[in-house]
């Protein structure tokens, strides 16, 4: 009888039972041993915001296979075949014994566990900031069952009426909307000039203006100095600018550091973003050894280069993939991330995959192009609801480097569909005639993506001339003085207006009314609408009667993001 | 000054004022004309069966801009700068002289339009079989305003009470809906063994059960022999197996004819599928004539043969490209079609994109490997819905050649995501590590389209041995004798069971439970539970306890297509 392979995985949310559940499964005869720290293990942390909010209210959802059985050490050993041991501690590797040392966190017990491959996935914990009284009851993160337990807590005792999140991240959204949704006062500080910065500038602002219309406050461009307190209990935020913000609760959400203290104690190679050097086996510098989930620097799959993605899907998919190398030797890679990702902000979604327009900038691609593209997600008799979308291009190869959607509209299929795009590498060329499934309870029938990239085609050849609303705001700011066109209905220019002295004609009048244009042919007009479709017709129309300089707006009064007069 | 180039588009729908709109965008010089036969024109087609059975009340919303201006001649010469006449018809084309000869079906007058550039965009009509009584009132289709008025009008008038829609394709299903939701009683008759061809058969039953559990009845595998009626007005369908059903409305939904008469006469090439023949600058066999939409077949982008493809997504970009090309010569080409489609049937949709299993062979792909994979949209504490999804892939290279998706989950976004892995000529390897949106109000960690590919991975590497609910009833129903094992829980078990003499032993208890399975190491074993997870764990270790002939039921008892216990 062959020898038994013993494959130790240290960490037992995600990416370790992933990887620890499949090397089983592909090979029956190995003995396959999660080593656990937390009391629990195969928590679904993504689902915490949902749980603290009260979207559901049994915590054993999060624990739980969909037929209802808890994942825990029982679970794993009868189902899985895997041996779990929670509430133990891997506190040191010797690679030449290739043993892990493991501490009881009841006892204190050592025991030292011999393995022929070790997967590490020790995730990642959150960033504390040093500064004062962030020690204080009351000052918490959102990380592990633990917080859940205390956050949930909080919404149940109706204790506290005031909080405020640090960090406008993803996970500080999300913690902003559960506690919002828990009858609490929310204030998010972000140090940043905006929040979800995976998205650009112009599309947070429209989140953020969203979070604020639902009664949670959003201050960006400010640091946090400290907290103060009383007794030990926090009281109170205090900013660099001087404000102090009374509160009880303390929600830091300012980024995950991987958790790579046994990875370099051993001697592992850790990379220049701070996370465990892998290869695309996910293999570490130690061939025994792989590692896989937030502990770990992926390659981008657009620049190639090395980041960070702590991302719950990706855990799972690296898992998958070291599960298998570790017991069947170097069989498949991992590719890397495209950075996609997505999440729930109130009524509104905010998605995003492959580079923002600043990431591509700092990436150094020299001819970025972009657009933002406004439409429903489905015909309007069908209830449909906004999207707003940028993509960004590569304007020398025509290749998409990455888009964004935000909106209350269907921005999850939006940015599957992108992110399957940039998975095929294609280009604008290659996706504006792109057959995608129609019918009137699910898209236009030219949907949003395909019209973003006709949008960004017609931009490419130059036929859509075309500023976005933060050049606009910037060439006004700076005293320029366009001849700005409205182009809506009067019904609609009385329900809602931007406000930047814009003149109304409308489009189906426009044609009659050259006379309320300005006389200099060289004057530079912007054009928009409502989403800015007819605000483009508005433009070829000045320009074939000979105006020189017509531009348009892009995404209309719904991608404003600046205030409006009404 | 240049001469203005006249551009006449013949069909005013969907195809004819895209080309229209877009030909007038590019060269804004142009006099550009729709000639249109039906009163209305820039009909949203695709909304009939929901203003017919009530969605929505406003008939203007079918002929509307999101903004609220009706689409009409009007609209078209103001806002869009195109000359739109409508009741008027096209009777023929001079090619010689160029120029169209019109019918005002007002007045009866004749004229000829000259043209520099003709674009046919002149649609299908529904097909209509040479049976008796099939002009007997209250024999209708769906397929004009005209129509829908009149089923609209059944509806408000609560008049009927018993109808039968003949044709169970995408619009036979969706009228089925309209009229059921209208409350009427329907009977839905199809010729072939199953409803909407785009599926294979076993998806297509599940969407086929579902209608029957909305109360609408469903018998395929029969043909109408004839329309029987008093006084000209339907009183019932006969069936050639004898049966006659009662009723005072038949709605024919049993395909469309593309109409080529036009381009027929005036010597244009007709192509084999019987769509009218044109190059992928959509150009016909006479460089100045242009046709688009559901009048002309297309090139199939997995298989490269010709094929028709009437689809209100394609109409639009076909009629895109053909506009630019007939304007500024030949420029950008359209490449064909992937089959995408998509439709909701009552909670259920059904989606497809690229080849079914059917199709695939019929293609002559020799060596087509499938696989189904059921499961949540999303995590069980979000309030998920179920998806079941078949695969199609060319075993030989890896490549995915098509994807099916029914249930009740979000199978827009599934379809919608395969299409673009086609669009890309993704394989298998390829979307394995896919990095898709993640999070909880979305799906799953491993989305259902990972998952899938995920499934058909394991099974192209020989580690899934399965087989489909089909092969498994074949095989009963020859009398052989599996043993079936269903390894979930024992209240599952209670509360809905397949009944095929399956023995019951939970996934956590059979690695102790051995000696209750088959003593015949080479007995079929056949294993699966709610949706084939814990089924394909199951095999694994029966397999690794030394079990040679073990298979699992793909999909489980979620996708178990024929009639349950319970
Ligand atoms: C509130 C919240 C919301 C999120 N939402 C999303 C989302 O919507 N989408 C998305 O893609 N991602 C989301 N994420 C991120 C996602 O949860 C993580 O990417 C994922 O959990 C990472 O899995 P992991 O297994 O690598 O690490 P972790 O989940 O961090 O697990 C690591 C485990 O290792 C254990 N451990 C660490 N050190 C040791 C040691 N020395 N010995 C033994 N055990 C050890 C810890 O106890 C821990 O349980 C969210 C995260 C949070 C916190
Ligand atoms: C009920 C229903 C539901 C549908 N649902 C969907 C769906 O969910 N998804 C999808 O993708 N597709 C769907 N379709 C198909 C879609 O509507 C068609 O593909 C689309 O309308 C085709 O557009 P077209 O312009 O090519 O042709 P048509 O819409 O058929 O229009 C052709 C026009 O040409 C005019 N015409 C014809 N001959 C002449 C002539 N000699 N002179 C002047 N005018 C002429 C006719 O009056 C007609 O209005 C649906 C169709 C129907 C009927
Ligand atoms: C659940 C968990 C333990 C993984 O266990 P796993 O056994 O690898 O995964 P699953 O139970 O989902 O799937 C088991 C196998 O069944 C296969 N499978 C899934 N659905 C199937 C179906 N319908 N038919 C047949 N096989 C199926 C899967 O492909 C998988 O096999 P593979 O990975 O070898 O290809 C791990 O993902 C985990 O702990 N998750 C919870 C936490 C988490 O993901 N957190 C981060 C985000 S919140
Ligand atoms: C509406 C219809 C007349 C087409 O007219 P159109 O002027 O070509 O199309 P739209 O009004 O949608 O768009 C106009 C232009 O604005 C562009 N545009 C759309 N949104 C924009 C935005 N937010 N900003 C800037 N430009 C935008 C489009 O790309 C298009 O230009 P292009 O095609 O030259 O690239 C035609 O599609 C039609 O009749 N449809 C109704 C029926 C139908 O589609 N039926 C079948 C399915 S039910
Ligand atoms: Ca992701
Ligand atoms: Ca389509």
């Amino acid at each position: 009888m062959k020898e038994r392979k013993r494959i130790v995985v240290i960490g037992g949310s995600a990416a370790g039972p992933k990887a620890a559940a499949r090397a089983k499964r592909l090979d029956p005869d190995a003995e396959v041993t999660i080593i656990q720290k937390a009391p629990e293990m195969s928590m679904a942390s993504c689902g915490y915001p949902y749980y603290v909010g009260g979207v559901f209210d049994n915590r054993n959802a999060l624990l739980s296979t969909p037929y209802g059985e808890v994942r825990d050490p029982h679970f794993f050993v009868h189902t899985k075949g895997v041996k779990a041991r929670t509430l133990t501690e891997a506190v040191s590797i010797d690679r030449e014994g290739r043993t892990v040392r493991c501490r009881d966190l009841h006892s204190g017990d050592l025991d030292d566990v011999p393995y022929d491959k070790l997967i590490l996935a020790t995730g990642a914990r959150p960033r504390k900031p040093p500064i004062p009284g962030v020690d204080l009851v009351g000052v918490t993160t959102l990380q592990s069952m633990k917080d859940a337990d205390f956050l949930r807590r909080i919404r149940d005792d109706k204790s506290i009426t005031k909080a405020v999140v640090i960090g406008g991240g993803l996970i500080g959204i999300e913690t902003c909307e559960a506690l919002q949704l828990s009858g609490i006062d929310i204030t998010v500080i972000e140090m940043l000039p905006q929040i979800l910065m995976f998205l650009d500038w112009e599309l947070a602002k429209i989140l953020e203006n969203h979070v604020r219309s639902n009664a949670a406050n959003v201050i960006t461009d400010v640091k946090v100095a400290g907290f103060v307190g009383e007794n030990g209990q926090l009281t109170g935020v205090k900013l660099e600018n001087g404000t102090e913000l009374p509160c009880h609760l303390a929600v830091l959400a300012i980024g995950v550091i991987p958790n790579t203290d046994l990875a370099r104690d051993a001697g592992l190679d850790i990379g220049q973003t701070g996370g465990i050097a892998v290869d695309d086996f996910m293999q570490t510098s130690d061939p025994h050894i792989y590692a896989v989930g937030d502990c770990v620097e992926l390659v981008h799959r657009i620049t190639g280069k090395k980041t960070r993605a702590p991302f719950g899907d990706l855990a799972n998919l690296e898992g998958r993939v070291a599960g298998e190398n570790a017991v069947l030797g170097n069989q498949v890679t991992f590719p890397g991330t495209l950075h996609t990702g997505i999440c729930k902000v109130f009524d509104f979604s905010a998605g995003s995959t492959g580079l923002s327009e600043l990431r591509a900038r700092q990436e150094g691609y020299e001819n970025v192009v972009t657009v933002i593209n406004a439409s429903l997600d489905k015909p309007e008799f069908m209830g449909a609801k906004l999207l707003i979308s940028k993509m960004v291009v590569d304007g020398n190869t025509g290749k998409i480097l990455g888009v964004q959607c935000v909106g209350p509209g269907d921005v999850a299929k939006q940015i599957a569909t992108a992110a399957m795009a940039l998975h095929g590498k294609l280009t604008v060329a290659d996706v504006v005639n792109a057959d995608l499934p129609y019918a009137p309870p699910f898209s236009l029938p030219i949907d949003h993506f395909i019209a973003t990239a006709h949008l960004m085609e017609n931009k490419l050849k130059g036929r859509l001339k075309s500023m976005s609303p933060i050049e606009l705001k910037k060439n006004l700011d700076a005293g320029k003085d366009p001849f700005i066109l409205d182009v809506r209905t009067p019904d609609e220019f009385e329900a809602v207006r931007i406000g930047i002295g814009e003149t109304l004609i409308p489009i189906g009048e426009l044609r009659h009314r050259f006379e309320d244009l300005p006389e200099d042919r060289d004057r530079e007009i912007v054009c928009f609408c409502k989403i800015s479709l007819r605000g483009y017709e508005a433009a070829l129309v000045l320009e074939s009667a000979g105006w020189r300089n017509v531009k348009v707006l892009e995404g209309g009064v719904m991608a404003w993001p600046f205030g409006r007069e009404k």
